[in-house]
This record gives structure tokens, sequence and C-alpha cells, in this order.
């Protein structure tokens, strides 16, 4: 289930606000766990959170901003996690211990939300250029320039990125039975690959 | 531009059917040529071939259809080319030099046919399960095998598709503003890297 409220992401809304835009997150993100992202729409948000409707739209404007919102939320978590978080994912971990931990951070989460993040996918003259996607595409590529500096480290990062692609996770998981450990595993190899080391024992 | 009517890939078709169907495919190529996917409707296309609005409508059924069919065709004029045209791409070459061959073939069909690859692009829970993806990707399994045959070679030809995927082009070429001679010695690199092989010279 996602986590909502525990990052501050707008610090200078109102408290109430805040509280209000918390507690509609977490409204929504209990529907997707019992009814998928399908059962999300902005009428049930509202029962749920027990406000009126108008709220739901004002602070959202429509069920994809919602979709979005949830998303973005778990996604500042998981970037306040690889950045100021406790090793091998945050800092203090060898850059390449700190790649590996990254891939099966994203792989898990994507998993848990999978039916959230397919829903939330922006067309795909956006997909790449998506704030959130560039935050974790960044980091990668980071990482990458501290342990291989003389590779194209923007190209790799975008290739190990690709890896990691929820509807890709989708079509080998769900339609292909593939498991998350085969997957885990790959992403280790990959790594080993594109950074020219040995995978870990 | 699109080629049109080298592949015969519907031997049943009667001959004028299949004449007509060709006929349209031209027409709506050189509208994408001309005025990009956007130019491309049932109408156009009809007025284009000079036949009537309910033959495009029969023949393609929608607009999604005609497009897809675009690129069905291009796609298995690319197959033709990679299970049986000249090396490097073709068979006669070692399968190191055709996987280098095939991923810069494909890099350059993307760019030329951008506009139509991405309005042409299903929906994320079926991108990767469409039959010309699967084509390509199984092509790339195949030559991964006989390069690193102890490798999980289902998983790097995903990735390998990745690199190679229209949208990522479109974002790396249009909105990062790479050259696709960057991307064609990326291409190179990720192979070698993938393979754990060295880069050509």
């Amino acid at each position: 289930m996602l986590q909502v409220g525990t990052v501050e992401d707008e610090p200078c809304l109102r408290a109430d606000a805040a509280r209000n835009r918390a507690r509609l997150l977490e409204a929504a993100a209990r529907l997707i766990a019992e009814h998928g992202a399908a059962g999300v729409t902005m009428e049930a948000v509202a029962a749920a959170a027990r406000v009126g409707k108008g709220t739901v739209f004002r602070r959202f404007g429509d069920r994809t901003g919602l979709l979005m919102a949830l998303l973005d939320h778990s996604s500042k978590k998981l970037q306040a996690d690889f950045l100021g978080g406790p090793p091998p994912l945050g800092p203090g971990a060898p850059p390449l211990e700190r790649l590996r931990a990254f891939g099966v951070a994203v792989l898990y989460r994507s998993a848990e939300q999978l039916d959230l993040q397919l829903a939330a996918q922006p067309d795909p003259t956006r997909k790449f250029a998506h704030p959130s996607v560039d935050a974790l595409t960044t980091h990668v590529c980071v990482l990458l320039r501290q342990i291989t500096p003389d590779a194209d480290c923007e190209l790799l990062a975008r290739t190990l990125m690709g890896y990691l692609d929820p509807a890709l996770i989708h079509h080998l998981t769900k339609q292909r039975g593939m498991s998350l450990e085969r997957l885990e595993i790959g992403w280790a190899d990959l790594v080993a690959r594109l950074t020219r080391t040995e995978p870990p024992r």
C-alpha cells in the first residue's frame, strides 16, 4: 500500500489544507489497495474521505491529476530515501551498491503500485520528460558517473531506467509469468554488465 | 519515407484487392511524409488514393488500424531484411555484427517514422506484447543466445529493445537535442557492455 503523509512536499500549504490533502490521498490509496486503480473515481475518493466532490476537484483537477499526485507523493518518498535515507540506498554505501539497491527498491515499489503506475502513465511523448522519471534518471546518472566516468552515462542511465519501466514490469510479470526474483537478479546482472564489473556473489 | 508494396504480406488477397490496399497505404505514407501523422485522416487517404471513404473504413476499420497497418508493413520489410537480406543485418555475418547492424537499422527507421510510431503506440499494457515488437525482441534474443549463451538473454533482449523505444528516441533527439550519431555510438557501446565484448574500432 502507498505511504501517504510521510513526506512534507508542500511546506507552504496551510496546515488544515495540508491535512485535507493528505486525507484525500490516503483515501485514494486505500481505494486502490482495495479495488485497484479502476476503483479510484473523484466521487469515491470524496465519499471515502467524507468531503464534498467539489473539494476533490478543486484540489486535483481531474482523476489523472489525482493519480499523478499519488504517484508524485510515493516518488518523493523514494527520492528522500535515496538522497538522505540509510545505506545502501542512501549515501554512505559505494555507488555500485547504491545503484543495485536503487533498482531493487524501484522494482518492488512498481510491482506494488503497478495498477496505479499504469493508469497514471503519461502519453509516450511526455513519458520520459516527466519530473519524477527525470529525478530518478538523474540519480542513476550521478551514480554511474562515479562508477564509470568515461561512459556516456546519460544514455546508460536511460537504459537502466528502461529496465524499470512499469509497463515492462507488468508485461514480464503478468503476461510472461516471470518472478520478481528473476527481475531482481536480472537487475544486478544488468548493472554489472553496464558498468563492466562483477555481479555480487 | 515508408516503403509500401515491397513485401507481400497477404498472399491470399485477390490481386485487385491487394493493389487497392497497397495504393491506400502508399497514399497514407505520402500524407505522413508531407504533413506528419496528424495529416492522416480516413478522408484524406480516400481523397489521395481516389477511392470512396467507405473503402478505407472497410479495409482498415479506423485511423489507428490504418496507422498500425502502415507500421506492420514497414516492420515486415525490416523483418525480411534481418531474416533473409544481405549481411551484416541478414544471415552470414557473425551474430555480434548482426546485432550491431540491427540496432542501427531500427534506430534510423524509427527516426524516419517517429511521428507515425508515436501516433500508433498501443497503450502501456499492450505495448510489449504487440506482435511486431515481439518479432524484433525474439530476433535480438536469438542473436544474444549465440553471443552469450549463459546470460538471461530474454531480459537482455528487452533491455536492448528499450533503448530502441520510439518514445525514448523522440525524447532524446527532440527534447534533449541529442544527435542520431550519438545514439548510434551509444548502441554499439551498449551491445559491447551487455555482451561483455569490446566495442568496434
